[in-house]
């Protein structure tokens, strides 16, 4: 089932909120919201990171797996001349709260929103396209502490998909030369580097993501090339907040959607 | 052939500098000393990084893959206490310029050099040690420009060994649960991730070295387990040089070969 765009704008500034959720706002500037969940899902650092990571350029599409409740597509869409950036969620009642917030920031104009398994040939039924993106589960199944709520372990584990049927769906969707773009958890890099040149993509940049500096590397943000020669450019690193505990300029800038030239 | 170790301290202060050759200081102190020849061979900081990252615990037995003029082995003899320190190097003129140096500082009683190839099996007519470490060529062979002078250019470039041969020479001489330290130029980090892993080494502990804050990472320290399970710690950077271009107080620990307990 897709969900085909709808005219931007119509419902602008109108949602229907259920019981239990409500609205936040999207990044500091207050002009966007997202609907959310919090005993369902809520949207992390994760998706800030990797929506100014990717920074798709003017004309090109987007395809996001495992969309969530739309955080980085929304980002995407708002902040970026991408010319279509396309959704796909396996998890029904994300899928209707993300395109709630869609139809609310007036974007339905440039978002489409697929739902189902990426791990499906059909999933998606368009592309290829020119950068996917993702910020898939982190924690191995069976591994950490198991969420209460089945929506989100779902989210948080790979118990709908491993890392690599996550960049399996990459290289089915992506163009020859595209990129993917991935958030991911520092501990597991040996593997996503493995994984990513097993379907013959080539990482390009590489940003490790350190809670404060003087702490190991919780996240890392990769960019890889499908198809590309070898020959990685590993980028100064991202201290998210400083020794005092505040949010870095760094990171100030990565909430705002900017990205300062050095990564 | 191998050199073997001569009592310690019977030479100590006397050396003989044969012609374009000079005595240099190793490490702030002024406590070893190290016979180079600008136009054939220099230590860098390459060696100072290897050398503090390696920490060998007290006890082990440590074996550097191509100890060029004995930097690392004279670092790790003098301030560790390790129990003892073997190198072997294919060029003769820097075995025999870094056996001057282990006499000179008193070492020889606890280093020992061997001449020889070590992509060949007998090549060190010992071990399995708890722990391997390289500095090996960081240009592929073809890459770059080639150093004017035949010595230089076998050190620099892999010329006699790749990267791959480096690994799997590790993977023979160290002992099972054994660990291999390595620098490595960062733009290759994809290769060395999957190549350590072919050969049964789990990375654990991953540096990124940048030249200053704001530039990407030029070198990478990384430390890899035979046959350990996966899990890597991503360690805050080293900065070289802060913005104003002076050593770090990081940095300033890797000269005087203390190392901060962040790594």
């Amino acid at each position: 089932m897709s969900l085909e765009p709808l005219p931007g704008g119509k419902n602008r500034g109108k949602v229907l909120l259920l019981p239990g959720e409500r609205l936040d706002a999207l990044g500091p500037d207050g002009g966007l919201k997202i609907v959310q969940h919090p005993k369902l899902f809520r949207f992390s650092l994760d998706a800030y990171l990797l929506a100014a990571y990717a920074r798709p350029r003017r004309g090109e599409t987007v395809l996001e797996l495992g969309s969530g409740n739309g955080a980085v597509l929304l980002l995407l869409a708002a902040r970026t001349e991408a010319a279509r950036v396309v959704g796909v969620e396996i998890q029904p009642i994300l899928v209707e709260m993300a395109w709630r917030s869609i139809l609310l920031n007036g974007l339905a104009g440039r978002i489409a929103l697929y739902r189902g398994d990426f791990r499906q040939e059909k999933a998606v039924a368009e592309g290829p396209f020119d950068l996917v993106v993702a910020n898939p589960p982190h924690i191995p199944a069976g591994g950490g502490t198991r969420s209460p709520a089945g929506v989100l372990a779902v989210a948080r584990h790979e118990l709908t998909c491993t890392l690599w049927e996550v960049v399996a769906a990459a290289a089915r969707w992506v163009r020859d030369g595209g990129r993917f773009i991935m958030v991911h958890r520092a501990i597991r890099l040996t593997e996503i580097m493995a994984t990513l040149t097993t379907w013959r993509f080539t990482p390009k940049r590489l940003t490790m993501v350190h809670p404060r500096p003087e702490a190991p590397a919780s996240l890392l943000l990769v960019e890889a090339c499908h198809g590309a020669r070898p020959g990685l450019m590993v980028t100064p690193p991202l201290f998210v907040r400083d020794r005092s505990g505040t949010f870095t300029p760094a990171m100030e800038e990565v909430f705002g959607g900017r990205w300062s030239m050095n990564w």
